[in-house]
């Protein structure tokens, strides 16, 4: 019987899924599904490329396999949202990808998104996806901080860039609500969210909330 | 202080708002935020023209100012979002439209959405608002079972023309997931799936699930 | 019978409403259809936020109703075009709204629309609305002299932030048309147009060059 | 001085002129710019194919250019709008396309506009156009009646076609509107509309509304 | 040093790879870049879902890895471009998609494209990459044969089922080019073409096109 | 018997001609289809205007007849395709446009294309251009150099200029891929690639290569 939501977090950080796990405590309830956080131990220390995008697609695959029986529903935490559509045709759980939930979920905090996202090659990935999800309409533009990932370990540098670059979305390019375009955001949101102005959508929060819907909701 | 979600019906019919009280009962947690369907006594039975939609703001908004102080979050539980827009600039809690978050919940489960409406009439609107989106890309029709008031009573041929509509839906324009475009069909959801056989949101489960996440994410 | 062209400017100020008269006065002819301007008593003193905009659908639906069998049209004088759809349902007769009108008239101007708006809120809202009628593609950018009601007395001020926003318009987005997004700038056109270097379209006078064809077309 | 609109068939056809002006007839205002419609004899008998449309620019600009001190505006009254763009070049005067214009008067009509085409082969053409005017996501469908030149002089079977395609445009592709995708249609106009009941817009109609209203609002 | 062009098939079926062989012949030229095909030992048999998609990218990057010093440009034979940005990250040389090189070529052919999918299961994956692609206004409609692997060995019921949804596409959604869906059809084109009436672009051919010219250009 | 593709410079500069036939010489094969570039001499000096574009239709249609028993394919060398689907229509030959070639092949290079026009005034005919085709969503930006013709032969200043140009389409609209809005830039393709650091598209080369394969492919 289905019992738990899997945030599966396809890298092999556990940094970044503790913070993960810290940034959806809110969301697990007392009667609700429970909510267990993962790092993918055969994921890469990171998903930078189109390559780690794609690689990680299997053995992501063979984890949700082995908790296909305890799982309530899958949430795949990568910006990238790599092997959401394959984990929809193997499960039976609700699927939900992080990058498509944070996305749509700004939608109804602003009229146009803007993207941080941590390199400029990642961006053109970005474009290809909200252009599959047909909603580029909205997108008021995507950038990057373009911090390496030794730098990144330097919370006040990394903020002061999401910072820049969060201004420059709202000022130059119209964006009235952000969405944080890396999983490894989360302990950033609120005060970016406060010193930008405008709302701030953490992607990983907006799969939860779904996922953790569809699964009070099935067979109603 | 804001405790509890208010799902406003903006029609006066109280069987509507059990049925949608039905229908979100599994969204309410024993720690979570509690959540409370009210019709709007001064609205019109139903909501059928663009009269009907723009007549509701102003009794909306009078009711959502007497329960600010006690509100977590606001659901507008019509298809036509009405005063989305005015209740988001007068209140200082998170505000959701059914249409909006039944759309958005659709583009998760399904690559071309079906609608099913009530009136042919209303088919313009929607497509103001699926363009005022920008989701119409990812549209594949929205069709109306085409019954009157009275009709609806009958739910013996109100179930066989949503099943005729969304079938055509699916197989005509290319839907893969539909979504019912009123709030009043909640109770047919599940058959609904289950004759078509693709999903199905019913649009007020889908801003619950949404305004239920934003209250629990407060101040994080 | 009906008889004469009403554009309603659905707030009350009657300067407005005098500097609209103006604007149309070259739109009245011998044998043509009488051209009136009203405004609304009940409106606001301006219509900034959403809430206004639908705040003044209800008055102005009385109004159109009182006038109904003497109106040839209806205009509707305000860039939200407020109640378009409702009064388009009510009325026996061609309605025009100014946003509307004055948009699609630029699109015979220029490749690239700009839009002059009074406040930063209502980009938003216009936002929507272009993408309601789907015109985006066509949209260089939407942005706000910025000004309080206040503030707006001051003509040369005005005027003067006015071509600001129209150069950046041409310059940075590349609009090759101005549209005035608001019905109160309509003595600032020409000038304008002079000062940019680019064709400026009043959206009033836009409306009523298509109410009064529709009108001379009837029947035919 | 510029004095009169000229509104130039770009066939050669006299039947196709006097059909427009009867159409336009009711534009004509005691006080206001004459408008006179002509054929260009050095034009084909009918403008039906890509050819046609390129060929007639040169002949088209050069009987502009003679009309040039005469003209308060020009109309080119051909739905491809053969020459609109370079005519906006060389002239100091208004230029209006009566496709462009039907379209864009079309938008005010209905949500969805259908097109009813003379040709099959006319319609890639006619799409490549609405791409261009950015207004593809308003187009319902464009269809063609399918009848060769010696077949249009039978006005039974012409417009028993025009029905079918209009109900088609209407029933199959959701239509709300329609424009005669051709200048010879004019006189089918206000019995169409009643055989369909749909607003149907007579593009060449369309144009000389906006015409007459550039003309006169000039230096205003 | 690049000599030659890799067509790599990435599924494991010599049938499927000798019909792409005898497609290219034509493009090999005496003194042009050599061009071989190869099919993916490790491949799955026919890649159907998105899971195949997904799996074969990692042997495919291997062994563009082995060929990368032999190579010229590489060209990925599966009409869902499975690997391409990653190859295309990977890989010093140009790197060509079927899909995207057969729906490109297509909008050199006619206005609306249709695609002959395999499986239904099939088409919302290329609805996404037409979305990411930014192509989808062009596109008429996407339909499948609906054949099973052992059903689509009887040629002659693939092929009248490949008319047939080549004459849907055609007639009911206005398709005027068609595109095969698929790198195994490569035998059936030119019949195909001559049964519906309309140009059928067989999509490797196209990327084997642009993969010629992108190598004998390089260094100019 | 269909032996030499033909690319026809619509202007009448053999300077232009002359840099295209070194552009495309690479195209060359011992076994394919011959190339022969040739200037129109009815053709204005250089094509600015979109009535230059529309003016060389007619002679260049004649110049197509007169090769047609001679011709392999054709190719349009002006970045306004001028005559495109005329020639479609009139020839058996397979007709190929710079701009088209140019802007679909940029697709496979990068998400977004820059485009570096000559004037500014042929930027609202390009986005015409790229309206038509569909293809908008993957534009980046379209900016001229702004040079006269006199000024263009100083090679140095004008390439300066493109370097400008491009560098601002990369980092100031996003341009991943450029693409030369001229058949006369040719001979600065690669030393711009390398100066702004981003594949560089020289349009006629693209058409070239599609039309080289269109040949080779017929009756296959």
């Amino acid at each position: 019987m289905g019992r738990t939501i899997y945030v599966i977090n396809p890298n092999s950080s556990e940094t970044v899924t503790r913070g993960i796990d810290a940034a959806i405590a809110p969301l697990r309830s007392a009667d609700g599904p429970k909510i267990a956080c993962l790092a993918l131990s055969e994921g890469p220390p990171g998903i930078q490329s189109q390559r780690d995008v794609d690689g990680v697609v299997a053995p992501l695959l063979r984890k949700a396999t082995e908790l296909e029986d305890h799982a309530a529903a899958f949430v795949i935490a990568c910006f990238s949202d790599p092997g959401l559509h394959a984990l929809r045709e193997q499960s039976r759980r609700p699927v939900l990808g992080i990058a498509e939930c944070g996305v749509l979920t700004a939608l109804t905090l602003g009229q146009r998104f803007g993207v941080i996202a941590i390199l400029p090659t990642s961006i053109p990935r970005h474009l290809r996806y909200f252009g599959a999800m047909g909603v580029t309409q909205r997108l008021a533009g995507d950038l990057a901080i373009g911090l390496g990932v030794a730098e990144l370990a330097d919370d006040e540098r990394t903020f002061g860039r999401m910072v820049q670059v969060g201004q420059a979305l709202r000022d130059t390019h119209g964006a009235d609500v952000l969405v944080m375009g890396c999983a490894g955001m989360a302990r950033f949101r609120a005060s970016l969210e406060q010193a930008v102005g405008v709302p701030v959508v953490e992607p990983t929060q907006a799969a939860v909330v779904m996922a953790v819907g569809r699964v009070r909701l099935q067979g109603t």
